[in-house]
């Protein structure tokens, strides 16, 4: 590589495509090869993500039946406490979600690794557990093991907390962010671009009322509930980037289409207001509480149905069509016209998660 | 709690009596009742051990005679690069060798999650994921799932990588820090304080010349070698607070006392001599390539002859024994007398690891 400017950029950490080159280029190279699945292993079938698969996680197969997936996530969000939320709620909900998009919704195991800086008061650090305890109760799952680390003051901006998880799931009961097939219907479980816009409101000192908050939780039972209505091929939590870059990933990843209806798009008209006044389009910034699937089209109805009976589900909206069509590219119906819903290089918001 | 310095100091972080004050105090009443262990769990069992265990890792019974282990470490050693290593392998080896001393020494899986700072060259973080790999190799373990977060420039320090790793054991074969019983024999793998002095004598900018480097490295091999040669009943790896607080620890929670011969303990000419200059005990500072064990007594000169005769085993020692007497407490036979062997409160060694 040259020597001009080849150094990390906020653009790296954002979700976008600079990110992704990141992965592309520099990591799977390296750790390519991951005995669970990456497409021809053995034990674990074709379809078993491993890390090429760029999935939420990743799917062990176990041998009996049974599979263990793993996932990870550090968060660095800033401010750590936020409106709807704080960086703890974020850090177990981050991961429970990852695990319940592909699949795994029961029996939630977590780590705790918390990095903090010299000098923040114990008083923060334990609103922050009480925080993690809490979201953990209402996600039914248990921190099992942690660790604990100090750096120096001013060698950290106040706390990091990386959370990864196991779940199990049959071996061949998991879910992708790759199965969906031509005829399916796109499903999101609620409101989006809460988290991003509230975030940002925040840190910019916008009022824009109470209405604007993060939609941080847990979506594990809204998930389980969707499972249990109908067939959902593919699943992902749409957090950096947005739902314009789960959908995006989601169709490259499958070689299929997707159509979406703008109208049909759920946003709170706080969201939308302070979008416009913040120039930031709601479906391209970070949801923390929302999943966005592909379901059969025959089971479509029933699993709305089914979310929109559940806490956090009433806003769920049937938004899209999986086709055969311009494979890999996600199509906006504006009622105006057509248009490709693209994914931005780089997140306008670093550190949003 | 009253004001008064309530605050995240370097020794919360060190291994010592600060940060198990913290973990007990702050942590385990907010997160413990985990299901894996913790005591009187029905599926795990009273062995299993969950969060309060504090063991270097939880154990999740699958149901079907088999377990997973699941660990975490965060890592934020300063320098990045240190005679013998960098974080890239330190990250690798931290997590495979406490899935090791659990006894899941092989079909390792582990979590990548990078946070770097922005302007940090693309040339660092490529060496380091070099050597992650590397160390992969080394270990037969594989990443299988990841992150990557940016923090701005000024937010962090260089780098931050969490590992997070699972490995299957049978339900009723993993090791615990707490299983030695009477009689045992102590045996560590080698030499002890690399880690901790040739990484102070770095940051100082001593010459010690180059025989002074750290053991960072992967023990699995050599934790299966000895599991195979004999029954092991209780395994740690000695990081941070190093052999004084990892024997230490493994003789309270059995409520067992443990006399060692200190002139047993095997240390470098270097390290012994470097220890002196620096005014560090070797035994009370960090390794990152050494596990302590108690050993059924029949077995010890099995377990240890399997142990030399591999790498990295070569100077592995038995150096003590396990007592009923003075429970909870370890005896240092100096050939001058008998101490009690203490725990710093805090490591002298702030991100050692």
């Amino acid at each position: 590589m040259s020597g001009q400017s080849e150094v990390i950029t906020t653009a790296h950490g954002a979700g976008g495509d600079r990110m992704r080159a990141l992965i592309q280029e520099l990591i799977l190279p390296r750790f390519d090869g991951a005995r669970a699945g990456s497409g021809a292993d053995a034990e674990g079938g074709p379809h078993s993500p491993g890390l090429s698969a760029l999935d939420d996680g990743a799917v062990l197969p176990m041998g009996n039946g049974e599979a263990v997936v793993l996932t990870t996530d550090s968060h660095v969000v800033t401010p750590t406490e936020f409106p709807g939320g704080d960086i703890g709620r974020l850090a177990v909900s981050g991961t429970v979600n990852d695990l319940a998009v592909m699949g795994a919704t029961e029996g939630l195991s977590l780590t705790c690794s918390l990095i903090v800086e010299e000098g923040v008061s114990l008083d923060r650090v334990e609103s922050i557990l009480d925080s993690m305890a809490e979201t953990c109760e209402a996600a039914d799952c248990r921190i099992v093991t942690g660790d604990t680390k100090v750096m120096g003051s001013g060698e950290l901006d106040a706390i990091a907390i990386n959370t990864a998880g196991v779940g199990r799931v049959p071996a061949d009961g998991f879910v992708t962010d790759r199965g969906m097939r031509p005829g399916d219907r796109i499903v999101v479980s609620g409101t989006l671009g809460d988290h991003g816009i509230a975030l940002l409101a925040a840190r910019e000192d916008f009022d824009f009322g109470e209405e604007l908050m993060s939609d941080v939780a847990p979506v594990n039972d809204l998930v389980a509930a969707a499972m249990d209505a109908g067939t959902v091929t593919a699943m992902k939590d749409p957090t950096r980037g947005g739902f314009a870059s789960a959908i995006n990933e989601m169709a490259a990843k499958a070689d299929l289409g997707v159509t979406v209806e703008e109208a049909a798009l759920p946003v709170t008209p706080s969201v939308a207001s302070a979008g416009e006044i913040l120039g930031i389009d709601p479906i391209q910034v970070a949801n923390e509480g929302k999943v966005v699937m592909a379901v059969d089209s025959d089971d479509a109805e029933a699993v709305l149905d089914a979310m929109q009976a559940r806490p956090g589900g009433e806003d769920a909206a049937i938004v899209g069509e999986v086709t055969e069509d311009h494979p890999g590219r996600v199509v906006l119906e504006t009622g105006f016209g057509r248009r490709y819903l693209s994914v931005l290089e780089g997140d306008p918001l670093p550190r949003i998660c």
